[in-house]
C-alpha cells in the first residue's frame, strides 16, 4: 500500500498528466493495433508448421533462417541480415529406446535423450538400475554406483508457484546428473523430467558434461513412466533398464542470427535489441520456446511502424541462433558488438513461453527500476502487474556483461510452461492467440517508453 | 456500524507484523495443501468424465446432485443436503442441423440450437437469409426482415483486453436477437458465436424471448461459418439456409442445491457461501463452466480442514442447481435463508473458469472495500493483484438482494474462458491442474481473512 501510494506521487511528479494521457493513448493504439490486425499468431503458424523444429545444425535451422529474414522484411525492418557464428551440431540419429526389465515383468519406457548425450551404439546398454532421489543420495550410496544405470528421481517441487524457480532446482540433475554418476562408475542415466505435466511426455534439454569423467548416455523419462519404473523398483530389487540412443555430437557448423534494424531518428547510435530465440529442440515444434518469443519481438516492430512511431533509438530485431544447447548466438552478437564499437542502450527478451503476460523482470539499476516503476499504471490495462529486479534472457546476457546493458525479460503466466517445455507437446496448438498477442502488447508498450523517456 | 468502524481502525492500527507474519504462514500452509495434495483436479476428471454434461432436469443432473452429494461428505463437511428447487426443463431432442445454398452452392452449417429455443418441427425451415450486424442495422432494415432467417453477425470485440466486456457487449445479440427479428416478421435466427475462439465450434447459452412476439427458432454459428456465410451472402443475394432443430421446453421438473455445511465456533449463526454451479450446457462437459468452480469451492473446505483451521463463521459450500438457463437454484437458496430468518455473512462464487486467478471482483461497501484491500500482500505470492469494485456471481447476486450480503467473484485470466465458453471444447483436457489449484488456493485464503477479521 504505502509502497504504491510512493509510486503514485512520484509518477505525478515526474511524468505530468497530459504526458500520462499521451502515453496511455499510444499504449492503447499499440494494443488495438495488435489485438485486431496482429500478425504474431498466423506468423507462427508457419515458423511451427511449416518450419518446424529448427535445432542448431538441422536443416530445420537453415529454413528457420529464412523464414525469419523473409518476415523481418515483411515487417518493415529498415535492413536485414545474417549474422555467421559456429554452433555445435548434436543430432538424436533415430528413435530413443528403453524398457525396464524386472524377474517376471518387461515395461517399456518413453525416454528422449539429452541434447548434447553421447550414443550407446546399436546394441544399446542394459545394466542393472538404481534409484537416486537426490545428489546427497547419490553422495551416500557412492559405492553401489559402478556398472549401474542412474535413474534420477528428484521431484519437481509443485509447491513453488513460480514454476521457473522449480526449474532451477530440479534442473540440476538434467546438467550435472550424468558426470557426476559417472564419476562414481554408472554406465547410463535416466532423469524424471523437469515438469509438472499430467502426461507422460518425456522433457529433453541440454545435459552438461564434465571433461574429467567418461561421457555416458543420458535420457528423460516423463512423469507416469518415472512413477512407474520407481514402483518396480520398489518391488523389485533386480529391475534392470535398456538403453539405446544413437546420439551423436558432429564438429560445428555454420548457423545465424537473423537481425532486423529500425533506425532511430534522434539518438541512432543507440540500440535497443528485442529478441527470442529461433532455434528449438528436435521433438517438437518449439512454439512456446521460442516460436513465441521470434514472433512476438518481429511484432513489436511491426506494430510500432502501423501506429506511426518513429523511435529515437535504433530498435534491433535479433531471433538468436543456439540458445538451447551453446548460446553462440548471443554470444557472438555481443562480441561483434564490443568488436564495432556498438553502443547497446537497452535489450528486451521473450523466451518464457507465449501464455497471458504478468510482468516483466529487471536487470538494472535501483534507480532504474524506480523509473521503470513509475510507468506501471500504463501496464496495468494489459495484465501486467510485476515489475520487478532479476530477469532478462539467456540470449541478451552476454550483452550485459560486455556493455552492461539493461535488461528486461517478458514473464508469461509459468503455470502452463512447464507442461511442454523440451517436449512433444511444445506445438502451435498449446498457444492462444490472445495470450501472445498481449504479450507483444506490452513488449511494445515497455520499448516506447524506454525508447522516449531512457532509463 | 459505529463498533465495526471501531474495529476497523483498530485493525489497521493493530493488525502488527506478528498477526502478518501468522496470515502469510497459514496462507503457505494452505497453499502447500492444495499444490501438493489437492484433489480438485482428480475431483473434477470424475464429474466432467464420468458424469459429463448435466443441463437442469437432464439425466445428468441428477447423477451430478448425486456426486456432489458424495465428494462433499467425503471432504470433511459436518451435513449435507439436498435442497429442492424446480427447474426449467429443456432439451435439444438430437443434432441439430443446418445448410447455406446459393445458387450455384450448397453450405453445411455446423449450429447448436440457442438454450431455450423452441424446434422447427422434423421438416425444418427454410428462408432467404438477411446478415443483420447490429441492432440498428435490424431497425433500419426492418422492412426487409420478414419471412427471413435473420444471420446476426456481430462481432466479439478482440481489443476489450477483459474479454467478458466484450461477451457482455455481443451477449445481447442471443439474448434479445430474436424476439427483435421476430418482430419484423423473420422466422428463425442464426447468431454469429460469443466467442474469439480460432476454430468453428459453435457456441450456445440461454435466450430470452420476449412473449409479446412469436417464438422463432434460434441457433449459434461457429466464428469460421459464420465468416463463410457471410461472404457467401455477399457474393449471391439470393442465399438461403435451412435449419432443423427438435429443440422443446417441457414441463418444470425437480432439481437440487447441494449444500455441505461446517458449523462456526464462534459465530455460528454468521453464514459464509462459498459456491459454483452444478449445471452445464449438454454439448460438452462443463470443465471450466463450473466444474471448475464447483470442485475449488469443495477444495477450499478440504483445505481448511486439513490444515487444522477452526472458522469462527459457519462456512457452506453450495453447488448450485440450474445458473444457465433460470438461476432457480440461487434464487431459492436466498428465498428459503430469508424464511428461515438466517445471517448471511459473505458470499464467494467462483464460476468464470479454472484459469490462473488475477483477482477479485467484490460487490461490497467502500469501507469494506479498503479494509480488503489491506489484505493484498497476502494475496501476491499467489498471483492475484487485482482487487477491485464490481464483482459476485449469478447464483451468490440473490443473496445480496435479499440480506445485502458483500459478495466476491474470483477473476481467472479470461482470455481463453470465450474459446471454450458453452462450446464443445469445454473439456477437462481444457483445464490445467496448476491454474485450478490456484484458484482454489486464493478463494482458501479469501475466506480464512473474511472468517478471522470480518468484514
Amino acid at each position: 500500500m504505502i509502497r504504491r501510494m510512493f509510486t503514485c506521487c512520484l509518477l505525478a511528479a515526474a511524468l505530468p498528466v497530459l504526458a500520462q494521457q499521451e502515453d496511455s493513448l499510444r499504449i492503447r493504439a499499440i494494443a488495438d493495433e495488435i489485438l485486431e490486425n496482429g500478425k504474431a499468431y498466423e506468423s507462427l503458424r508457419v515458423l511451427t508448421k511449416q518450419v518446424g523444429a529448427r535445432l542448431a545444425g538441422s536443416p530445420g535451422m537453415y529454413k528457420a533462417e529464412a523464414w525469419g529474414k523473409k518476415t523481418l522484411e515483411q515487417s518493415g525492418a529498415d535492413k536485414v541480415w545474417l549474422q555467421e557464428c559456429m554452433v555445435p551440431h548434436w543430432v538424436r540419429g533415430g528413435k530413443d529406446q528403453a524398457y525396464a526389465s524386472a524377474p517376471a515383468k518387461n515395461m517399456p519406457l518413453d525416454i528422449l535423450a539429452l541434447g548434447g548425450s553421447v550414443g550407446t551404439g546399436a546394441k544399446g546398454v542394459k545394466a542393472p538400475v538404481i534409484l537416486i532421489n537426490n545428489f546427497d543420495e547419490l553422495e551416500q550410496r557412492k559405492e553401489e554406483i559402478s556398472g549401474k544405470i542412474v535413474f534420477y528421481n528428484y521431484k519437481f517441487n509443485n509447491k513453488l508457484v513460480k514454476t521457473f524457480l522449480a526449474y532451477g532446482d530440479a534442473g540440476k540433475y538434467r546438467g550435472q546428473g550424468p558426470s557426476r554418476a559417472a564419476k562414481y562408475g554408472a554406465v547410463a542415466v535416466l532423469v524424471r523430467s523437469m515438469s509438472n505435466a499430467a502426461d507422460n511426455n518425456p522433457h529433453t534439454g541440454g545435459t552438461n558434461y564434465n571433461d574429467s569423467f567418461p561421457k555416458i548416455p543420458a535420457a528423460a523419462l516423463g512423469l507416469i513412466d518415472a512413477d512407474r519404473l520407481a514402483s518396480l523398483i520398489g518391488a523389485n530389487k533386480n529391475t534392470s533398464v535398456f538403453i539405446k540412443t544413437m546420439a551423436k555430437m558432429l564438429p560445428d557448423t555454420v548457423g545465424h542470427n537473423v537481425i532486423g534494424e529500425w533506425k532511430g531518428t534522434e539518438f541512432p547510435e543507440q540500440i535497443i535489441t528485442i529478441g527470442g530465440h529461433l532455434d528449438s529442440w528436435d521433438p517438437a515444434e518449439g512454439a512456446h520456446d521460442d516460436g513465441a518469443g521470434c514472433v512476438q519481438s518481429i511484432e513489436v516492430l511491426r506494430a510500432l511502424k502501423a501506429i506511426g512511431y518513429r523511435p529515437k533509438r535504433t530498435i534491433r530485431i535479433v531471433l538468436f541462433a543456439n540458445e538451447e544447447n551453446g548460446l553462440r548466438g548471443g554470444t557472438k552478437y555481443a562480441e561483434e558488438a564490443k568488436a564495432k564499437g556498438e553502443q547497446h542502450y537497452f535489450a528486451l527478451e521473450s523466451d518464457a513461453g507465449g501464455f497471458t503476460p504478468r510482468g516483466f523482470g529487471f536487470t538494472v539499476s535501483a534507480d532504474q527500476l524506480t523509473k521503470i516503476r513509475q510507468w506501471a499504471p500504463l501496464f496495468t490495462p494489459y495484465g501486467v502487474h510485476e515489475l520487478n529486479m532479476g530477469g532478462g534472457g539467456a540470449d541478451i546476457g552476454p550483452l550485459n556483461r560486455t556493455f552492461q546493458t539493461p535488461l528486461a525479460g517478458l514473464q508469461p503466466d509459468s503455470q502452463r510452461y512447464f507442461d511442454i517445455h523440451h517436449a512433444r507437446s511444445d506445438v502451435f496448438e498449446a498457444v492462444n492467440k490472445r495470450e501472445l498477442e498481449l504479450g507483444a502488447v506490452n513488449m511494445a508498450a515497455l520499448i516506447y517508453l524506454v525508447d522516449k523517456y531512457g532509463l
